[in-house]
């Protein structure tokens, strides 16, 4: 994390052993704590408990854990199975395993050449997730100036996209972010992100160190914004984009776009390219998962609901392009968002993930 | 409440004096307990706290309030004043206490007959929403058969709107129980309603009493819900109706009824004519009750948010008449909801909310 005692994931090795020791979110804001994974089983407990989070801190997570089984001796391909099936709907992680996987292997499937081979692909990911938070951020801004050329921004944002999901300072707070350092953010509304609580324990968390002028809401206080005119663009992830330009995000991200449609407001996605799954043809096919009820009918461990009581509990939803404003990338702003200029895009310079700056998508 | 061990509000006169005594809402579902209280300030607390609340009940608990006051000799015009204010949204509250200090004031404005006569008037308007709370669930089955000719009716419900805020058995839950009854409800969709949760809490709990289909989501989660085609209905509330329909209900109904329009789906209101106020040109007009901060920083009394963390948060939200589908009443429906049809239906019979049974005021 850039601007934190305690960083969101880090590769240590004591004496006894490489370990990937996690920051444990699920445990902020009251602990900052951390969580050393020794082995995969223990690293795919932690991504399925959201110890770790976020589609690109998961991307790296894959990847680390990938070395971590190649150092530890583990079979390999066992090990990046597991771990790219941890979650399914957050393509990132499945493209981070398999990016260290084929280090790996490159550099013979056995052996510390190999284990060497996939940790240094692990962080080179890293890195490479600092470098593209940095480019997004850039883009957004320069988004944002086209769009609301007044400045004082009133941005609404939607679960955790900051440094902790990062290698530096993640995909829409990236953005949020880089407004409040030019002077420009007026507001920042933070969705509190039931059921997880993801916007009110980590968003608020990052946004109190950066010292933004935020304020936490519940999920449904976000209409009463957008008709008193108090929102001026919706920024949020992407845990997975179809080919179509479908975004799959976090739970309660939809209704913030037909919300932002019905009252003429920018609707803004802010992903790295490893996000954009040219293999989903449309939102329809991106496989969401659902998790535990008990997330719902009880808070933080408290429960709320009668015992028994049954919930829906699908942790993303689905905005089909159309309600989708601009998607921006590490590689620039796609607008409109269509098929065409997607693939465009995904074709384009850096298709590897490597090096080289490119302009923006649209003139 | 018509079917529970304990009913929301009842009057007692055990021999050191009437009191009114309360189920604490707060409490529900981990505990059935009842709150008596002996005095008005008790009471307005126990309405700021929500220990008694919705709209119909926070009518009939205004109405024994000024009772209270009559029988234990307080100043019964201050009483009023306190009761009246104790929160600003529900027009109900308002309306109950005035009913009852008009029955003190016309039986002498003092001593026993005048207090007897405010008692009486408490029990009255008791009685009446049991009455209004069957042809209200009525009036909406009806209504409902028309829309949706075939059935098995999946329901999206905000809040709590049941036996928990009326006399009998609610407005929207209400007409979701007599679907039941009637074989015809394939689901009931309970959106937990954030800050505090009285979907998750008491909707869930008379859901789960009747052993209805439902199930608990985020609120966030019911965009999703729409886009599968898995609501044909929503039904709520509503704590102030104004002159032009606009209708302010519980935070996070707004976006449910801009989900339903984007999606075809009928947005119903269920609220008794007592709640329709005539000197409210508009939703603008309405004044919008935002509650501590502590409320969505805090769950069940666990901090979620960091410390020192601010919040948004209003308590309802308004729904601009063009997106309520229909507004159903004791007296039956308006539909198209609009300034003609509310002012035709408050001035038709039954206006000063006594006995006679009317048709529906759509053809």
């Amino acid at each position: 994390m850039a601007d934190s005692t305690l960083p969101a994931l880090r590769w240590a090795e004591p004496p006894d052993g490489p370990v990937l020791v996690l920051l444990d979110q699920t445990r902020l804001p009251a602990e900052e704590a951390e969580l050393a994974c020794t082995d995969v089983p223990g690293l795919v407990a932690a991504i399925q408990s959201l110890v770790v989070r976020g589609a690109p801190l998961l991307g790296i997570a894959g990847a680390y854990g990938v070395a971590l089984a190649a150092a530890r001796g583990y079979d390999v391909t066992e090990a990046a199975r597991q771990l790219a099936e941890a979650r399914p709907t957050a393509v990132n992680l499945a493209w981070g395993v398999e990016r260290a996987l084929a280090a790996y292997r490159s550099a013979g499937g056995d052996g510390p050449a190999a284990a060497r081979a996939a940790l240094a692909e692990a962080r080179a990911l890293h890195r490479q997730d600092a470098e593209d938070s940095e480019r997004m951020a850039a883009a957004g801004l320069g988004l944002l100036g086209e769009l609301l050329p007044g400045g004082g921004y009133r941005l609404l944002t939607h679960c955790n996209t900051g440094a902790l999901i990062s290698g530096a300072y993640g995909t829409a707070f990236g953005v949020v972010r880089a407004a409040h350092l030019a002077g420009r953010l007026r507001r920042l509304w933070v969705d509190e992100t039931r059921p997880l609580l993801q916007g009110a324990r980590l968003t608020a968390y990052e946004a109190a160190r950066d010292d933004m002028p935020y304020a936490v809401l519940a999920d449904g206080a976000a209409g009463s914004l957008f008709a008193a005119g108090e929102v001026d663009a919706v920024l949020i992830g992407a845990d997975r984009i179809a080919a179509d330009g479908a975004v799959a995000n976090k739970i309660g991200s939809y209704p913030l776009a037909v919300l932002a449609r019905h009252h003429g407001v920018p609707f803004i996605v802010v992903a790295p390219v490893s996000t954009v799954d040219l293999a989903t043809p449309d939102g329809a096919a991106i496989r969401i998962e659902h998790r535990p009820g008990h997330e719902v009918t009880e808070v933080r461990g408290v429960q709320v609901a009668p015992v028994g009581a049954r919930a829906y509990n699908p942790a993303f939803d689905v905005t089909p392009p159309e309600l989708v404003t601009a998607i921006v990338t590490e590689r620039g702003v796609v607008s409109p968002v269509d098929h065409g200029n997607l693939a465009e895009m995904c074709a384009g310079p850096r298709g590897d993930g490597s090096g080289s700056d490119d302009g923006m998508m649209r003139e």
